[in-house]
């Protein structure tokens, strides 16, 4: 999916939220419990509910992996079920010296590989520029790097001063000179609302995927109001906060009801906050 | 594995070599490729002929994963072969937020997870201390954090300078509050040889995960003179230079022959270099 495409999708929507898919076998309903396949059961359904809100979904692969190999197959069978409209996100946070990252690359984007085709995947930014690469050899797929994080030790080094200003600021800069907003996207934390003046100004064009709104504390409005810009440039994240919205018979229905609070939210801010 | 059992495991086979199990499927001898699972069939036939010499075997994660489900059967069967004896690493350099981090802790450490108990896992340091914690929540594991990689691109962030200092220093000095010696290494790459003695400066005690002897360039006699502590300190992996010695049927006893002079190598730098 293009950055033209991505942006379209965002006006048809009327909305810029991502899904997470962050699907804890020991948190889905008791009664799919007994389907073959109860993760992917619980993601279809949730899928399905929630496709009409939202124009991204992002399977958090820490999840599937923790299951083994069939946890891999339910990624295969969910990834194959979200509807090609939508923008797809492996969110696994790879990145290692070249070679190797050629292989998380062909993991995520080669469906020859392990039967995936992602149309992104996060990676992290500490082994630089030949860690980074890999991925972007892959015509038409995204990297989405991390920047500044939602967690509290992101703290830690992403905001160390380097040359008087924040690592992740070098981050920014560093890695604009391996792809453009047309390949490359910035994660950055809902909770560091603070930062997001600075970071517009030094990646104006960038699509920013955002988690923290919810379980974590971010205010979408905040996030909205400074991370916009003429293209939406937003991707904002909610995972527990829809998936796990119930813990009964009822859950698609109201993953569906939060999906929409947010969606109806997301057009307000659409019409205040994007240039017309 | 304890920190005095691992320094127990080198005097006994007078080696610190770890074999890089970076299992290629598209590189593996055309007579395995009838197997029924190629990749176990070949990594059975390189622990048999390498056992001797090594004290620890690393697979890398990314050569399985890129063959979907089957390649973490082909994982499972492989770790379940390595012997007791030998300290196992998933070389995987993972890291997320808290909740996340803890099931890709879950996924190496806990058996009844993915099927896997590795003695410990390479975390990337980006997003700080939560995301290194849920590893060091199990009891006896080990987290093997990376300061400074081998690649070029580990230029790019890890070296710049933070306080005075470059940024790998104070990923060195910041984990330490995390954990000790008996509980965390580092990767410290070969190709780094200038910065060996200001990080055993900073980290007397640590083992030192060392990726870049082979291929990469790396020399062991340097990383020897300037890493080597009272208790070895070191375990030095190489992967290509060894299972990928030959191409032919007598690939295994290649490799036992390039681990064996690695090993002789070793035994002689640990009767040189280590404090007696």
């Amino acid at each position: 999916m293009t950055y033209q495409e991505l942006f379209a999708s965002i006006l048809h929507q009327k909305s810029y939220l991502c899904v997470g898919l962050d699907t804890d076998l020991r948190k889905i309903p008791a009664h799919l419990q007994s389907e073959a396949d109860p993760v992917f059961a619980f993601n279809r359904a949730i899928i399905d509910a929630t496709a009409e809100y939202c124009v991204a979904y992002k399977p958090n692969i820490a999840f599937y992996e923790a299951q083994g190999p069939k946890g891999w197959e339910s990624l295969r069978k969910t990834l194959d079920y979200i509807p090609k409209t939508h923008f797809t996100i492996a969110d696994a946070k790879r990145g290692d010296i070249g070679n190797t990252s050629g292989l998380y690359a062909r993991t995520f984007f080669d469906p020859s590989s392990a039967g995936l085709e992602f149309d992104s995947v996060t990676v992290a930014p500490y082994m630089g520029s030949d860690s980074v690469q890999p991925f972007l050899e892959f015509e038409g797929k995204w990297v989405i790097l991390l920047a500044l994080t939602s967690n509290p030790g992101g703290a830690d080094f992403q905001r160390l001063s380097v040359n008087g200003k924040p690592l992740y600021e070098q981050v920014l800069t560093t890695s604009q000179q391996w792809a453009g907003a047309d390949r490359m996207m910035y994660v950055v934390g809902a909770t560091q609302a603070d930062a997001f003046a600075d970071i517009r100004r030094l990646a104006p064009d960038h699509f920013l995927l955002v988690p923290g709104v919810g379980a974590q504390g971010g205010s979408l409005e905040a996030v909205s109001r400074h991370g916009m810009n003429s293209h939406c440039g937003l991707l904002v994240n909610s995972a527990r906060g829809i998936i796990y919205a119930s813990s009964g018979p009822d859950f698609a229905q109201k993953a569906r009801l939060e999906a929409r609070a947010i969606q109806q939210e997301m057009e307000k801010y659409l019409d205040q906050f994007l240039p017309h």
